[in-house]
């Protein structure tokens, strides 16, 4: 059937397809790691592993992990100042603490977990995204989203069980005195 | 100078351009209105017109719009079910009222005027748009926006004059006792 191959290959182009050379490098100027164009048979044939091991050694250092597909990602060395993940899809993230802020922008169907403390996830042209968080970030955490959906944040309920609630991406707006009052759907109530 | 050239054609390519060909007809079967793949060109051309003017004759028919570009849409005869804008760039619509919505789906700059009353604007995944109200419709109308931005509503101050205000596209949430608790970025306060 023609038909159903030409659509198949139209979703298949929308895809991030990590297409240039796989970087993992740590730039000094900037104090900068840089991840790109990494894949899971990336990561297998060049560090013989199933995770990407990235080891901050400055609470200075910054992450920007760029056009990556399928591959997970595990920070160690403990607190470092903030990540950035672009034009990623169906990826996962492990890290401790970040000072500032862990940012998705053009993602899809990323899973994050913080095992510290992380005060900001930002999130932004995004679509699917699980942020699970710590028993220590669960008061601290904040969320800044746009232009997202299907968020969802999972977290210790404090009985020893695990829970998870979405993050809402519907609003409603009416005009009250000639100003904006902004609330969530009642998708959310 | 040729990477200039190149990168004008990648831009020009993500915009939406009207293929197939241009459809402005009536289906008794759903009461519908439907515009497609129509333009300034087109307009002119088959109208002889800057406008493409539909006259709605009762209150069930729906119009929906889809695939045009640069064009400038007015509905005749008062009022109707409803009126979608669906993958469209730089088009106008003026219309007397809506009974249920007027909603725009993946669209780039849109201005929409009801000189009537329209209940709900719904807009989703949308870049750029605003709604010009009635008098009459400014203590009614309620804007459901998700993935969308660059929102703006201008309306009469009651004075006699013109007011603009943005409707919010980024939120903060934070977890308050297991729940989310969503806030209109401090960005609009």
């Amino acid at each position: 059937m023609p038909t159903l191959d030409v659509k198949k290959k139209e979703v298949a182009s929308k895809k991030v397809k990590p297409s240039g050379l796989p970087i993992c490098e740590y730039q000094e100027r900037g104090h900068k790691w840089v991840l790109e164009n990494q894949t899971k048979e990336v990561v297998q044939r060049e560090h013989n592993s199933g995770i990407l091991v990235v080891e901050v050694t400055d609470p200075k250092q910054q992450v920007y992990m760029f056009h990556c597909n399928n591959v997970t990602v595990q920070i160690k060395g403990g607190k470092f100042k903030s990540m950035i993940v672009d034009s990623c899809e169906n990826c996962n993230v492990v890290f401790d603490t970040v000072i500032s802020s862990f940012e998705m922008v053009n993602c899809k169907k990323i899973q994050v977990q913080t095992t510290g403390i992380c005060p900001v996830f930002g999130i932004d042209k995004t679509i699917g995204c699980t942020m699970f968080l710590s028993e220590q970030t669960l008061g601290i955490t904040q969320f800044t989203t746009s232009h997202s959906g299907e968020m969802n944040v999972s977290f210790p309920d404090g009985s020893g069980d695990q829970k998870e609630v979405p993050i809402p991406e519907q609003f409603v707006h009416k005009l009250v005195n000639g100003s904006v009052v902004s609330e969530v759907s009642e998708l959310y109530h």
